[in-house]
């Protein structure tokens, strides 16, 4: 879906080796968009971002998302306090998914579960376990 | 939609604190899936699943996700050999996306451009600049 707001890749080369942002929206008018904390490398969500959203993340430093179950603009933490403030934004070979480096505010959470990551289960022996991550990725 | 090989949910408590393996595939038939290095952390890529390709990266141990270029089953690295050895999968809230720990073998890269992860460009500056990341994730 192409967007208002950014640019589309004229050829392969400039989509997966170019300067310019040109991201490659779905059907729904979406990228993916992956959280990760900019500390410690844990992946603390999966969520989705419009052309807005993403706009407005790189505008503001702030993490926007699109609430697909709301259908509308999501600033993440604005009712729960646990805004996200981007230190980074990555984006893959074909355009269509973001990651992006963040530090949690609020309570340091970012799951409305209320874990501190979305990605508290692991699969172990056949079934879910709850388990966070020990932080094996903490700066060396 | 529902799968023949993954139970659904019967309600939100199963869906987010509960045992069971109920991914929910999208219209697609498909859920999100991120590779992350089981030692550095770093996100190597963005793909999808279907739930086929979901039970062969469980039983199996090596990555195998939905092309939906090709629109079909795919291991990854059959052909490039950067096979992926899965060491832990994680599932969030939601049961929508998956988070795979793995190694990446033959030459250890996961990205067709020739990059280590896909996510090789940074936003910087108004633009996207190529710079892979730093070991910043490396067991302390």
């Amino acid at each position: 879906m192409t967007s208002p707001i950014f640019p589309a890749a004229p050829d392969k080369q400039a989509l997966e080796r170019g300067p310019a942002l040109a991201p490659r929206f779905d059907a729904n008018g979406l990228v993916a968009a992956v959280a990760q904390h900019a500390d410690t490398g844990e992946i603390l969500m999966l969520a989705w971002m419009n052309d807005e959203a993403l706009k407005l993340t790189l505008d503001t430093g702030v993490a926007h998302y699109f609430s697909r179950s709301r259908n509308g603009l999501w600033k993440k933490g604005e009712t729960s306090g646990q805004l996200q403030i981007v230190t980074q934004v990555r984006i893959d070979c074909d355009q269509d998914a973001v990651v992006i480096k963040v530090r949690p505010q609020g309570d340091g959470g970012a799951c409305h579960v209320g874990f501190r990551s979305c990605f508290y289960r692991v699969w172990e022996n056949g079934q879910l376990v709850e388990r966070e991550e020990e932080h094996v990725h903490d700066h060396a």
